[in-house]
């Protein structure tokens, strides 16, 4: 959500206590601004302008009425009275947490904790602060006041630092002058920065004995690497007096010291210059972010030539599948006025989830609580020869009810997919070595370099390894060192063109499919497509084998191919292809018949390479691809949502057939390959973490249950039959969170060449003059869906009320997609088909 | 330190805030525990065995000695009181935090404020738990109960989570029953958890009216991808009454039913049992690691064949310079007894800085606070054409005044060394291949794929491209892929024999230099050498031309090959090669005359790019090796310390001149290149952090300076001549943290070939008959360091009570090292000089 008026200062109050002050506090601020507002006024008058306020919120209030803090407040508000305006969202009575509070409470207000509670709550909040900034003039403040400490339940029992969180607040601690409050006050301040939030200040009365404000003005501005936070302690209030009207008394009188000279002399002015500088600051730091970003920054993937401020995506923040983006805009920070506010930030839906990295939505507490575990009882460590607890139970995750369950053996740790896949290459093509080794000496092979057999279209990284086993194209070739070692085939695609599956044949020739069927059931094996597809690889093979010869490996991207334009393989073909190069690979038996060389004993075809890395971990709905194709790999590779998207951390699974490849008495027959990092620490906590969740929502999800439901009845009644799987439920395998309505009616629009959806992708590709169907390489250099895609952010921008955010997206060529997370609400997929289908309709 | 002992279970107790009844928990506990042993021990008595204790230790107490907690838990810990030993280790009488009772105490008391406070407490307390254990029979308890909040200030004024650390404790957290408790509560766990705290039980009273222990139970024991931790609550303490013997009466009627039952009827025995239970379990976790982890892991460069049991290294926690390593030892949980009690835990220093990442430490807790607040705030966010203020922040930093101040223009951002070493190969290539343009088409270089010229014995990373930039040897020969593409220099090498500073030219020339001065002063550039120098590389390169002659880039590891067996190379040297390649490439000056080809404006010779990765950031003592080279790469590569040793980061400088060669009207043209982590907000988060942490040693360190004086007394006397630098004070820019007695001493061992240190790098070389002077391949398959390591562990070992750690340590064939971090204690660095010595004198 991220909220940010240039007009309209805004902090929160947390408290690291109850009863710490909160409410002095904001009584203070609320006097110091009215006071600092008619300072600046009777120094620059402007009558053009909307009048200055200062506005309190109190979101959620407990106790009695008479002692409510917005009523405090508003005594108390001194003589600047009339700019002065106080709020309460939520009355609760009880003295308690507002959550016990709400069960008290009578049935209206409980209704509140129904439902999506923190949603609403904050959708309250949020209109408010809108209002307020709609109607308020250049010099506004506005001070919003939690109710007790940092993790104090909300109404809906989420604790406030995690309730407050999307709206990501410039935040003000008040800290504890009592006996202990040194400790809880640095705890309050770590358990808010564990949620991001910016901690402008900390707050403390001047508590003459403990002198808490002493160590904590030492502890926290002059903290060693962590981030310098101002402390401003102030005189404690009196001591209650029993008679009302000499508390009264007696109260104003401080206020009035605290906060009712704007010069320098009083200490709530002190404060506020501090704040209202702080928040031009950060005005004007975003404001230059995007030109230091293009003077200091090189990005990966792109053309910088022509370059232009307005390209580059600020991002202030993010929380759950929301990123809040820094929108800059023209008029000066003081001067000409505008009725019309616009917020900072415009919330942008992820539309990449960041890049396929994101599992459960960014800046998840959890997530963030792991990293500091690990990195506060470790940091990183050494591995080789060493074990940890979090890589040993992630590996055994990983092999015993994770990816490799059922077929790997042993887990390798590195950093990124393409290092993975390098270390798989490396894996893959010992292993083959070994098994061709009395070929080498003896046939064709001798002497040359073994290649790998891939798919058009793949893409596994960016390092020289990884590069050279992808078909050279419009990416690669342009790199020096990048030279293709490998023989690519063409596959039978898979889409859904006017409301119909079809699978489009390299060769052009298409096969109508009455029913949705992305998947292997058996009435499939038994159709003439698998004697089709065998006799083409068969021949394929063959030439490929005659051709060059020495192959290493099989690699594919099971399913998907990603990068590749999100194109989907027939997986029946994928199958046959890796059954035929285990079985009968054809120089083999042309071997056999001609050469009579004996081969090793553990020969079993070609090493086959899963690359996982964009549809593992349930992108795809499901959580391996072997759950869908019925045969396991002898490798695979594993990154992006593995860590759930935080930091980076690959692992390559191999069978004990590959592994004993690397067997001897030397270290060089070892496998020689490592990284520093590899299985730090917190990268692996924060996978085990994210796998928790993510086991969670598979097994709980309403929505996932729904979504299920809704493509069980398209989809083929007959149950998939799935072979050596782990996932032998009878939950549909194939299906996705997005509409199959929906995807049906947008795969009709004559502007959509094709619609493909698995789990968490939506895909389609447009007619584009600049692509044709069978050329991915012109297709991605076609610009349709970029034009579509901004059709889709215009009109979700343009939908008023109902909508308050827009998307983030990122195209390949004429393809646009979109990517959730795995736990993104419906509301917010149906939107966001609405706003496609929208954009479809003008686009005809 | 991490303590761990079978018979002795070690609990300590946080509270949340002060006075939530950490001292009634502990007296329960305590009294739990007797009656727990009483009744253990009547069903299986053992008159040979030690007889079992209940010990509670107060390290801390503040307050009136008649209130002293120790004093609370012996008069209530009830009928079983033979077996129960209670001691406080500092009796401060102020009722205040602990650092302002030492500021209001006697002088006495205050020494202990003094000095290296938090290291003399931990001894204090380790002493007394070591003494405890190795007298206390099978089922003895130690309860250690902390004073006031989880961050009330310890005698020294460090909030007690840090001071605690070292000692990582199991630990009990006293939740707050009060108004506010729950904020408390959570916000202390989550401090804990930010110092890697393994937190066994949250323990709460049932106060009936706020009921915090409902919400706490829901919360710890449902955490959604939180580790679940145990809530057990029990009644509150009866109030308090103003009669002491009512009072006493009263809770010691309290503490029978908490406590005094060891049936499950009593809630401390089933608190107790739960304890047990899991400190058997983490015993039989940390015995079950080894054989599951040969079980599931691949380690990265290791020969597993033949791979036991104790070769694998448990790392349970990390903290410092030390790591805690678990030493399963074999007599069975229970039964047989031994009077000699060892711990679990062995403590080693972290002799290669766990892979040459670590910079200031393990867990260091501002590194664990920074990647907890980008985590919370960003998670990881889409970086292409997109910018966010961690990965600018850390950007302009390494531009304006890190490495690439005076000379880089542009960041780029990958995952570790090796993948920045693939970006630095595609940058220069490309921007040789614009340079040579007409070359290309014209030359004898047509159709030629371009080399690296290298320095013999660099190692630039494990991907085929980075490997591919290597001179082939023993390593990289055996990978299937990898095949050289550069051309290799034998470098003049640098180190300390006999007391004296030799260079050892390639053709055995060997010249004597008097004073240390690994540096580049004037009077060396004027000296004969650099004329020496010259010719040999005029040669070299000539004869490269002629062979070869496509090169694209120079790629040289400065002043240090780390992975090459920690060979220092001469300054001038390298420098001398690099101003050579730019201005004086052989063949251009060929070309200019004979073929009359016109080149590109730009043209300056071949790119150079330092791969800094091992020696940049202070790991040798200064900033970047231009400071000692006196000239700068046009690329430059860092990573390993860049993050302060917690995540994987790394960065490719450059400059403007290699960044335009990717502009042009297609995307094609741009550097394709990628991660999907790129720039990861919690990698670049931790980077600033640690760049803090490392620029406050840089400046302040005493130890520092210290070692500066002893070193510049041996140096050169004239100040080093650098150029373009940025770090121009007149601090000796070549020293070490290493003694120079102790390294002109080792130096001198008859079995010691030659020693080298610069910075935090120790390193020494043995006489081997594996190995040969110029051949570090056959030095690399050496055994002789390892032999010698070991020598250094035992005598670590036998040191006796003065030593309470050995080390852990990597070796290179023949060459042993040590490496530190930047802020290592000159005691410990003394202490392990003390050991190297002394196996020095034994070897012989």
């Amino acid at each position: 959500m991220g909220l940010l008026y240039r007009n309209l200062r805004i902090y929160q109050l947390f408290g690291a206590n109850t009863d710490v002050g909160k409410t002095i506090f904001a009584t203070a601020l609320v006097r110091g601004a009215a006071a600092r507002i008619k300072h600046l006024e009777s120094e620059a008058p402007n009558p053009e302008i909307a009048p200055s306020g200062v506005y309190y919120l109190k979101p959620c209030s407990t106790g009695p009425p008479d002692e409510a803090d917005d009523r405090h407040v508003k005594r108390f508000s001194g003589p600047h009275h009339s700019s002065i305006y106080t709020s309460c969202l939520y009355q609760l009575q009880d003295p308690v947490s507002p959550h016990l509070a709400v069960k008290m409470a009578n049935a209206r207000q409980a209704a509140v904790s129904r439902g999506r509670p923190v949603d609403e709550f904050i959708k309250r909040i949020s209109t408010h602060v809108r209002e307020v900034a709609s109607q308020s003039g250049p010099f506004s403040w506005l001070f919003v006041e939690t109710a007790g400490g940092v993790h104090s339940p909300s109404l809906s029992g989420t604790p406030q630092a995690d309730a407050y969180r999307p709206l990501f607040l410039p935040t003000l601690l008040v800290g504890d002058s009592r006996l202990g409050g040194i400790s809880s006050t640095i705890s309050a301040y770590e358990s808010l920065t564990l949620r991001g939030y910016m901690i402008e200040a900390i707050l403390v009365f001047k508590d003459e004995y403990y002198k808490n404000w002493e160590y904590l003005k030492e502890y926290f501005e002059n903290g060693k690497g962590r981030e310098k936070v101002d402390v401003f302690s102030v005189p404690s209030p009196p001591p209650r007096s029993d008679i009302l009207s000499k508390d009264v008394t007696l109260l104003d009188k401080h206020y009035a010291e605290l906060a009712d000279e704007p010069s320098p002399s009083s200490p709530m002015s002190d404060l506020l210059k501090s704040l209202d500088t702080k928040h031009i600051a950060r005005l004007e730091k975003l404001e230059s972010m995007p030109q230091r970003s293009i003077d200091a920054l090189w990005w990966p993937f792109l053309q910088h030539e022509g370059l232009r401020k307005s390209d580059i995506a600020i991002i202030d923040s993010a929380h759950g599948d929301f990123m809040s983006m820094a929108q800059p805009f023209s008029p000066p920070l003081r001067g000409a006025w505008k009725s019309h506010i616009p917020s900072f930030f415009e919330q942008r839906f992820d539309g990449s989830a960041s890049w396929w990295t994101q599992a459960v939505g960014h800046a998840h507490p959890s997530l963030a609580l792991a990293a500091a575990r690990a990195s506060g009882r470790y940091g990183h460590v050494i591995f080789p020869s060493a074990t940890h607890e979090p890589a040993l139970q992630l590996a055994e995750r990983l092999l015993h009810r994770g990816p490799g369950a059922g077929w790997a053996d042993k887990v390798f740790f590195s950093d990124n997919g393409s290092t993975a896949a390098e270390v798989a290459l490396k894996m893959a093509m010992r292993a083959a070595a070994l098994r061709y080794e009395k070929l080498k000496k003896n046939g064709p092979w001798k002497g040359k370099e073994m290649h790998v057999i891939g798919i058009s279209g793949s893409y596994h990284g960016d390092t020289i390894g990884a590069m050279d086993a992808c078909e050279g194209g419009v990416y690669n070739s342009s790199v020096e060192w990048h030279r293709e070692r490998g023989s690519w085939i063409q596959p039978p695609k898979v889409a859904i063109r006017n409301g119909k599956l079809v699978i489009a044949l390299p060769s052009s020739f298409r096969q109508g499919a009455g029913r949705f069927f992305f998947d292997i059931s058996q009435s499939r094996v038994d159709s003439p497509i698998t004697k089709l597809y065998l006799e083409s690889i068969r021949t394929t093979l063959t030439s490929l084998a005659l051709g060059h010869g020495s192959f290493g490996a099989l690699l594919i991207e099971p399913l998907v191919m990603g990068a590749g334009g999100m194109t989907f393989v027939d997986p029946l073909f994928q199958r046959l292809l890796i059954t035929t190069v285990r079985s009968e690979w054809p120089l083999l038996s042309d071997f056999k018949r001609n050469a009579s060389i004996e081969f090793s004993e553990e020969w079993h075809g070609l090493p086959v390479i899963f690359d996982e890395v964009f549809v593992g971990f349930y992108r795809l709905g499901f959580l391996r691809a072997s759950d869908i194709l019925g045969v396991e790999p002898d490798i695979s590779i594993h990154a992006k949502t593995l860590t759930g998207g935080v930091v980076p951390l690959s692992v390559t699974l191999a069978r004990q057939s590959i592994y004993n490849a690397f067997l001897g008495d030397t270290k060089p027959q070892a496998l020689l390959h490592g990284h520093s990092y590899t299985a730090h620490p917190v990268g692996c906590a924060i996978a085990n973490a994210s796998l928790d969740l993510i086991e969670d929502i598979v097994s709980n999800s309403k929505d996932w249950k729904e979504a299920r439901t809704r493509w069980s009845s398209r989809s083929d009644p007959r149950p998939p039959e799935v072979r050596g799987g782990i996932m032998e439920s009878c939950e549909p395998k194939v299906w996705s969170l997005w509409d199959p309505g929906f995807v049906t009616e947008l795969s009709c629009r004559p502007q959509i060449r094709e619609v493909m959806t698995l789990g968490t992708v939506l895909a389609f590709r447009l007619h584009d003059p600049q692509s044709s169907d069978e050329s991915f390489t012109r297709g991605y250099q076609a610009t349709s869906a970029e034009h579509f895609m901004q059709g889709v952010r215009r009109a979700m921008k343009d939908d008023g009320a109902d909508s308050q955010y827009t998307m983030h997206y990122r195209t390949l060529g004429d393809v646009g997609y979109v990517m959730c997370s795995l736990n993104t609400p419906p509301r917010v997929l149906r939107n966001i088909e609405k706003a496609i289908s929208r954009t479809s309709l003008r686009w005809c």
